[in-house]
């Protein structure tokens, strides 16, 4: 255990040059008829970040015994809709965050009309980007546009932010609070990890389960640590005002399991990530370091 | 030219009916977990509109002999982005329009997050379901997802966007009006047909081409129209408030060319897109008669 999170930053710092250099490749190569567009789309996707999903795209790939390099384009796809994501939560009619990641929203940098806009272009290009991924087959392609695109809509992140929003002020059970964040947060790093496995191309289907499951555990364990972080992390830290889910009202696992609670819910779901990946063997190596990395971030 | 208008009246309609009829299907296909979210969605798609857009779809494919049901799907896929960009240009930090098609915008009968989170989830809606247009290959099928993502990213219709909103209170050059025309609304209309040609798999490129040339000239022209009835229109039949643009000190083409010059340029661009169909006989009579409707139409 002692290594794996040294593991878990080389792995996340080799995928987030790799990312990081593949994104400004793509966002270039269709530039916008208006500078100031594009310097918003840039602004939103290559401040920073993590870019833990991406991550968890090109460690999928190799968990199925693929080179990490044929999952770089979904992985830029992955990052382009959360980027998009954040930039229309962040809007004042949204979240109305001024702050992310230590620096301006893209509404406060730019103005309200081009963060929406940066947001949709940046949509437009993770399914463009996608459709043109090379070294897979058309059909996989095909799939991972479908993929992408039920997991970032309406039955998926877009549908989890809506209901997210109809929360505010409720008390909800800790199964809607699970609802919600299988939708907002968790269909998304589900597509993560299994468009990386598709470059497996095909994926064996019992694989692709295991991937699955391993996904939609970890996706809720990234929002338990996230909503203990609110509550016990440094704002010059997690990039954010500390306690502003309290602020608003937001209902969160602290809230509702009490903090040693919902500690001991984050370790029992990640022994469930865990548990999945035991019959890949070393490949899944990055996606356990992963998993253990996101427990104990500090932001 | 007397029977053009009926005969595009009879093929928009019947047009009408079929896109209308795919739309609710395919909407009801994949709920969303938020009942408001599914209402704002269907309330953008499903609140009238000519169908312009879905009727050359379906006429470009039958223009290239194809039955015009293989475009349905595509035809519904550009309705759904068009119906977003609408949601979105509506919004109070965008065009802040209250009224549109006589019924009040998304963000006024619902509320601003709601109609931001539609708009975004009807891109995500068009994509997945241009993944599953069936009777078609799976490289037909590739190449209309890039072909959207492209014609409605920041390289078309949102690089538009942002164009006209910096545009505003700035003296245009022609060209200038011209460029931001062809991203805005041109690009969306020429993928409208290049996705209904795409149908006949291949379509052959110097077809394609024409077909191009086609929506290239009529998407200029529909936007030339806009501009006419913005000046000359009833408020009641164009479904907005008459003069607005002029209000908003929007450059148009009756304020660079004159009333008469404006109407004198509509005639050459019908004149140039009905030229690129003469190879297409009677095949492309829907696409003749949907362009000389676009000229007479009085909304």
């Amino acid at each position: 255990m002692q290594e794996t999170p040294s593991l878990a930053l080389t792995f996340l710092e080799r995928s987030q040059a790799l990312v990081d250099d593949e994104l400004k490749r793509l966002l270039s190569a269709s530039p916008a008829p208006s500078v100031r567009l594009s310097e918003a789309m840039a602004y939103s996707v290559l401040g920073g970040g993590k870019r833990i999903r991406p991550a968890l795209c090109l460690a999928a790939a190799q968990a199925m015994g693929q080179d990490i390099t044929k999952a770089l384009v979904p992985a830029c796809a992955v990052e382009a809709i959360h980027a998009y994501s954040l930039v229309h939560d962040d809007l004042p009619a949204m979240d109305d965050d001024n702050l992310r990641r230590g620096r301006p929203t893209v509404h406060i940098a730019f103005d309200e009309a081009t963060a929406i806009l940066a947001g949709d272009a940046l949509q437009a290009c993770a399914f463009n980007w996608l459709a043109q991924t090379p070294s897979i087959s058309d059909r996989a392609r095909l799939s991972m546009v479908a993929e992408l695109a039920v997991a970032s809509g309406q039955a998926g992140m877009v549908g989890g932010q809506a209901i997210d929003l109809e929360s505010v002020g409720k008390t909800l059970t800790i199964e809607s609070l699970e609802t919600m964040h299988r939708h907002k947060t968790g269909a998304l790093i589900e597509a993560s990890v299994r468009l990386g496995a598709m470059t497996a191309d095909p994926a064996p289907g019992d694989q692709l389960d295991r991937l699955t499951d391993y996904a939609s555990a970890l996706g809720l364990a990234f929002q338990v640590q996230d909503d203990l972080l609110d509550i016990e992390g440094d704002t010059n830290v997690i990039g954010k005002p500390q306690g502003s889910d309290l602020a608003r009202d937001k209902p969160t696992y602290p809230s509702l399991l009490g903090i040693d609670g919902a500690k001991a819910h984050l370790q029992t779901l990640l022994d469930r990530a865990l548990a999945q990946l035991d019959s890949f063997g070393d490949n899944a190596e990055p996606l356990r370091a992963i998993a253990n990395y996101i427990v104990v971030r500090s932001h």
